[in-house]
């Protein structure tokens, strides 16, 4: 049988032995090895980029490994065949996904400063108080004695009855498993943790006396990425908090390939090992040591993401979420605690899931939309998720639409040759002068990097660039010649952001007229969601009062950008807000208040999904939005083209 | 490292590797080699014989082992020091535990008369109907379409909401992870098992529509034995039944041998184990298969069993059990349930546990007293359990007082030299012929069986007879000589039941003074219980009405010569019964109906515990009691002695 050696950038290698004629990239997710493939093996992305340093591999040409790169030893590893030992090289992309990944985990001072600001709207306008039914109770016991013949559970309960005031107390069997030794080795003095509800007190952990901390933990868990936050429960302060990419990448960059993999044999405990061991696992564990506090004083957690990563999560067959008529196994569904997956917090811990209300338009959106505060207010209120995909919620106090637009994975450097997530050397801004045509870059990481690739706020930015410069034509084609622009031999042009010399790789970074098309229908995507979402309610732009706009991409998004490429409606730019990481700060608020909690149910039981592939209107609108800025121009009035 | 092989008779060998002066009963522990030690490694008992068959051991004497028998090679493991290589021959006990024990476990047609009378007792006079909350609800459903968009929870929930006739349905993880499949597998025509109390139905198993079984494990755990019976818990019927030793024996035949075991470093988890996993789940699992059920059909199990077996079955830290002030850690304890325990069963499924009333009264005896029916009646009921140890409630329906007494092992056949279980070879009935004192014996096993030892019916019978000839007299010292009678080189009598060459295993079968002083102090232990329990509330055995005997010793008792002996008060013998393995029937009881549930917590909350070590008198009544019959001969006008 071949042997195959994954040599790992910069961290050692995976040696296996497959049949011949295995897939590579197959071989490789069976070892654990972590390959970019955002298009899950299709062909299509070209981001499984392997280079063969030993052996040979039975490869079908791929029109994104040039000539050079082949000769060099670049293959795609999902167009490979293995057929006698090799050794290849893997990229590092897994390192960069845990740990150099920009996202929106409240890690900069401006994060934290719109997070606190909603945070406050919700406790003050929302009515939302930040109390839940946790809570410490300190108890000193006499030991028993021949004449106080009380066993142990019946003492505690007593204890606790009198100091919690509640008629029930129950004592389950993590703790009581505890109980006798740990009410020895404190002499009697022990503090009680645990949820108070209606009476009952439940015990949920048993320790020292003085260990009174009570932690949630708020979690945001995105296609790409997951972003998780530990709270002291009573006081709200955030204790740690850290990212990281999600370990179902190895799947497929979007959910409908992840959801093919899970329905393979063994592939739902493969998608939810991926999740649960290997990505929530190792943060909590590392932020428990970070706030150096027991993973058992978590007694809540909460959770906010898509339909398709709340199946995945839970281990419920996740089909149905891609399969006609593409009703999800559950939308809203209370039962989970930390013990059924394994995590490491307390077993007894509830998981509060933010309700998903489609296949496409999931808890991320409502624990989102709790957030914006747009289902206490009279204004009316657009918000913009854009993630790996786009979802969109319009209304107000008396009334939530929402759609999911198919953009696909544009906004995070999919679908784009040169295109990335926002790790370092990637290009998240950029001006071009008109005259010169020459680029100004703005690139992620420390001083001195050179670009690698272009990022989703990179990418709207140089699109809004060479429209506006006039390099580029309302269809995004090239319309003015220069040492910047390029063409290959069958006329197609390009954009050089950095020649080969410039760049980090050795390869060049540019942006061609396929990857604009590809853009341009993102937009459109995005653009035509909110159109029909404003007519479906009988509305037009100019009566949207608030755009709020969050997600990943967010964060380096330039709105007027964004307006003059037609990708969202040119309202006044202080109407815009962005609002960072919505799903977690709406994650933040249910595990930290019962009633953030409810009310993210009642926002989710209360608004309407509609499916756009099937709305009357929709495709024209989408049609139309497929230029720059939009067929009817006069809807963009600020779009300039400065011809 | 020294190397020992225990050749196991009949099954194999285990090898293991040791270091030099390692205890070879611990090893055989450490390798979970079954050797019988009741007295778990003390010296005392004389049961954990091995054979030497190579290499060399280093061995104090022991009084248990004759010089031929040492020459023979055999030694008691637990005073061996491993000191090199070698090779021993472990008797097969684990197999007799397994198969051949004669246990109260419903398997004669006698026994499951008595439980049957028991049973309707308790649900016509007793006013305990077999009704509990546990019910099968068959639904259909639609297909979700475009026009009916409701996600599979709902689905479900909205069906069982109209076929229950309840308000809540909840959707735990283990049934949530398996309801899209089973939904779809099954058209949407499923049967939702579960438990409806209250308004809410807790979905516990979602299957076939025509599946409809609901499964009750009603168990008695003995210190010595476990037997078990599954029902329907609709019907009431029986669908299996079966028994097995307690795998725990072989870390003690009695209770405070396992504690000690159990406070050592890793303890409690080798003593829940013996239990869960090497002794319930096998007996769990052949049963499922006897009933052809699966093993989530089980949606309630209850437990009958000491205050010991509880605890360690729970995986609770017994040491306060004996430990002064004796006070356990749990009496009653709800909060148990199936995947605590890794039991094969619903994993949701709850575990009542008969509630302890005391260190060494337990909920065998709570769920005992229950199926007595005493509790509900005028007359005065004595009300003896005669198992490893001996308790006794007294009482009716407007009190009950109970103790234990420490018996020790001597009614199982622990602390006589010759004594044994109820296995095959063992000695279960005798009459003696005055005469020529020749001895007719009754004996465990098939036609032909020679014996091989007494178990504790047959002691009491030899006592009782070797009393009423003559043989011995009222201080147990033997008064006449024969050829049944031999004394040894310090004058010691004993009683020959079976020479050399009429045994089974060529040791001969004998009785001696020492093993009668222990007798009659076990039998004085029980008989001076009784008498303070009645003491304590004034009265004096005339006033017992009605005595009820159960327990395992109980089956084979011959209830006149227990009176002859003076263990049992001297009452008319139709004021006697037997009522079989009372703590399976009363968990058989708890298990079908939520009102005997409830009743048993409270005849356990109602019932007073008499702590007998610390009760004034009480030494002084056990003092009396260690003579045949007793010292005052007046309270056995029947106790027969023909000189």
């Amino acid at each position: 049988m071949p042997k195959v050696i994954f040599q790992l950038e910069g961290a050692g290698a995976v040696e296996m032995t497959c049949n011949p004629g295995d897939n590579l990239l197959e071989l490789a997710r069976r070892g654990n090895v972590a390959i970019d493939a955002p298009c899950s093996g299709n062909g299509s992305c070209g981001k499984c980029r392997v280079k063969l340093l030993e052996g040979e591999l039975e490869t079908i040409p791929s029109r994104h490994i040039t000539p050079e790169e082949f000769e060099a030893g670049w293959r795609l590893s999902c167009n490979c065949k293995v057929i006698g030992d090799c050794t290849v090289l893997v990229p590092d992309i897994a390192s960069a996904y845990q740990s150099r990944m920009k996202t929106a985990d409240l890690s900069s001072p401006e994060e934290v400063a719109i997070f606190e600001s909603a945070k406050t709207e919700m406790e003050t306008e929302g009515n939302l108080p930040y109390t839940n039914c946790f809570c410490a109770v300190q108890v000193e016991m006499d030991a028993p004695s021949e004449a106080d013949t009380m066993p142990d559970n019946e003492r505690l309960t007593w204890a606790v009855q009198s100091v919690a005031e509640v008629d029930t107390v129950k004592i389950p069997y993590t703790v009581m498993v505890k109980l006798a030794a740990t009410l020895r080795e404190n002499d009697y003095r022990v503090c009680v943790k645990g949820e108070k509800k209606d009476g009952v007190f439940t015990c949920m952990e048993i320790g020292p006396y003085d260990d009174t901390k009570l932690v949630g933990c708020a979690i945001d868990i995105g296609t790409t990425t997951v972003s998780m936050v530990l709270v002291d429960l009573i006081s709200g302060e955030i204790l740690a908090k850290g990212s990281s990419g999600n370990g179902q990448i190895r799947y497929g960059a979007d959910v409908i390939n992840r959801i093919i993999e899970s329905s393979r044999p063994g592939g739902k405990k493969r998608l939810q090992d991926a999740i649960v061991k290997e990505t929530l696992t190792p943060i909590i564990a590392n932020l428990c040591k970070a706030a150096d506090i027991s993973a058992r004083s978590i007694l809540r957690l909460s959770i906010g993401a898509n339909t398709t990563m709340n199946h995945l999560l839970v281990g419920v067959d996740a089909d149905p979420v891609r399969m006609d008529p593409y009703i999800p196994s559950f939308f809203a569904w209370e039962g989970l605690t930390a013990q059924d997956l394994k995590l490491p917090a307390n077993p007894l811990a509830p998981i509060i899931i933010a309700p998903n209300i489609g296949s496409y338009v999931g808890g991320d959106i409502t624990a989102g939309t709790l957030a914006t505060m747009m289902w206490d207010r009279d204004e009316m209120t657009l918000f913009i998720d854009l993630g790996t995909n786009g979802e969109i919620v319009f209304g107000n106090r008396d009334f939530l639409m929402s759609c999911a637009c198919s953009a696909g994975p544009a906004f995070e450097g999919g679908d784009i040759s040169c295109g990335m997530r926002a790790t370092d050397g990637a290009i998240e801004a950029v001006t071009i002068d008109k005259d010169s045509m020459e680029p100004t870059l703005t690139i992620v990481g420390d001083a001195g990097q050179k670009p690698v690739g272009i990022c989703g706020s990179g990418i709207i930015d140089i699109i809004s660039e060479l429209f506006r410069c006039g390099i580029i034509n309302a269809r995004g084609l090239f319309a003015r010649e220069g040492s910047r622009v390029a063409r290959d031999a069958h006329g197609m042009g390009r954009y050089i952001l950095a020649t080969a010399a410039e760049s980090e790789t050795g390869r060049e970074v540019s942006i061609n007229e396929v990857d604009i098309d590809n853009f341009i229908r993102a937009k459109g995507a995005i653009y035509s969601g909110i159109d029909t979402l404003l007519q479906s309610v009988d509305m037009t732009p100019d009566c949207i009062e608030r755009v709020v706009v969050a997600g990943g991409i967010g964060s380096g998004i330039n709105m007027k950008n964004a307006i003059n490429i037609g990708m969202l409606p040119d309202v006044e730019l202080d109407k815009y807000h962005y609002i960072g990481n919505s799903s977690l700060t709406g994650a933040y608020a249910m595990v930290m208040s019962d009633a953030a909690t409810d009310k993210c149910h009642e926002v989710g039981a209360n608004m309407t999904y509609l499916e756009l592939s099937t709305y009357p209107g929709y495709m024209d609108s989408f049609v139309a939005a497929c230029f720059l800025p939009h067929t009817d121009a006069s809807l963009f009035p600020n779009s300039v083209q400065e011809m």
